[in-house]
């Protein structure tokens, strides 16, 4: 069983509205706010080699991520710290409050515990006006794909290319693009943290659309062997852009530094140059 | 090193403003949002003998409990699941959402992880207006010194007294209580989820006050032997009731079943029938 097995036997417990995007969405009056929480521990998502301060900087990271791909800006960040030194505490808060100060949000408390494994829970919360709000199911036949940034290099650091380190373990979420992309009129939108390919199929499920792409034109790591390159993009885990949908009278946006890699029609599935896409990506599995 | 003194190391990082209380204060314009973050797991938390729903139930709680200790109605909830078998996301869902649904909350998303250690991470947000907001830092002298429900019953069903197994495992939240407490003009307030006693520190150091409280007046667990029951009281942690402060004019408050155990007065410190009261309580310890 993996993750998106096990969203649809919770969609049943707690309502598929509350599943369907990056964040939970909630009625604030006049806004919505958003919110999201992340875990991350050692043995499944921090590379060997990071740092304290690197893994509470992730830890914000993918929340703020998450944030951003609603269209909001972020407000407040908790985090949970469940580590096996206390010493470790300080240096994960400092690279997390460094984070959120980074992209305008503000670290304001959390938890901690003794825990055999280091264990980071962050959660954030956002505001967005209703007419900037962006979610996964709002993609239009007719409307462009696009993705902000070069996926793959995270995948990239991973597997041992060294100038990418950088990006897989000090990872920059698209905060002031995600805002940017809600106020031009992006139609749906998610982060790209578990693959393109995988990204791209959930947003065509939410939106209930079939999304073309071109293999050709999509971004990838340079100075990787053509093939690995492809293949990271496609499907490494890791990055955070922005994967978005928008009326191409829109696009490009400005301030936004975007490819557009497609197109959105009626229909179902996504495609590379015609064929199906296989869905493969990060996924956490069980035994 | 303890919590509380890692607590110190983490307010020179992110300021004093956003450890002070039991939930992170946001302004939100009209109203204040209120955000606290709990991580538990198997070792430390969850007594042997819990089913995967009562983890649930439990973690959704001790969240509640800390939006409810501001005077907040509790909105949404978030629940990170880090659990060895896949099988059990359900049920804990389960009792999370069950939990929310009891005190008027919606269970609206979380994230969830293979993990070698059941480690469940609850957000709440909760909302307040200005009068209602209660911190812990407002306790006045003159005041009476109260609390809700019954300290101690969950130390004795963790001690063995059967009776007190579903005050552990099942613990109530006191979300209407303080409710109701913080639009009745509660000056200070807290959850006593670590104990009476170095909850009455806590809540007395915040407001730079003394506290002095009348033994024989605190209530305790029934069928549980004199010493032991007094202790409990005092030192168990796992209870879920509201220690808070309020004028004497507006003491007891309709609708709220509480105990006067003491009076604030200028000064500091805790003193149990006029001598100091140890600050012991449930806590973390790494070594």
């Amino acid at each position: 069983m993996d993750d998106r097995a096990l969203v649809r036997a919770i969609r049943a417990i707690i309502g598929t509205d509350a599943t369907d995007d990056d964040c939970a969405v909630i009625d604030d009056g006049e806004n919505y706010l958003v919110m999201s929480t992340d875990m991350l521990h050692e043995t499944t998502d921090f590379p060997n080699g990071m740092t304290s301060w690197q893994m509470g900087w992730m830890a914000a990271a993918v929340t703020l991520s998450d944030v951003a791909s609603m269209g909001a800006h972020p407000i407040a960040l908790l985090l949970a710290v469940g580590v096996d030194r206390a010493e470790r505490v300080e240096e994960i808060t400092r690279g997390a409050d460094d984070c959120c100060r980074a992209y305008g949000c503000r670290l304001m408390g959390g938890d901690m515990d003794a825990h055999t494994e280091c264990t980071l829970v962050s959660t954030g919360l956002g505001r967005v006006s209703p007419e900037c709000l962006v979610r996964r199911r709002g993609a239009q036949p007719g409307d462009v794909v696009a993705v902000t940034g070069i996926p793959g290099q995270a995948q990239a650091g991973l597997d041992g290319y060294k100038e990418y380190w950088e990006a897989l373990v000090v990872p920059r979420p698209g905060v002031f693009e995600g805002q940017a992309l809600g106020r031009a009129g992006a139609t749906a939108m998610m982060d790209v943290s578990d693959g393109l390919s995988i990204s791209l199929h959930d947003l065509a499920e939410a939106s209930g659309v079939r999304l073309d792409v071109t293999e050709s034109v999509i971004p990838r790591p340079e100075g990787v062997p053509a093939e690995d390159a492809a293949r990271y993009a496609l499907f490494g885990g890791g990055d955070f852009g922005l994967l978005f949908t928008c009326p191409e009278s829109v696009f490009p946006i400005a301030g936004v530094d975007a490819t557009g890699i497609g197109r959105v029609s009626a229909g179902s599935g996504v495609y590379l140059d015609g064929m199906a896409l296989e869905k493969v990506g990060y996924s956490h599995y069980w035994e």
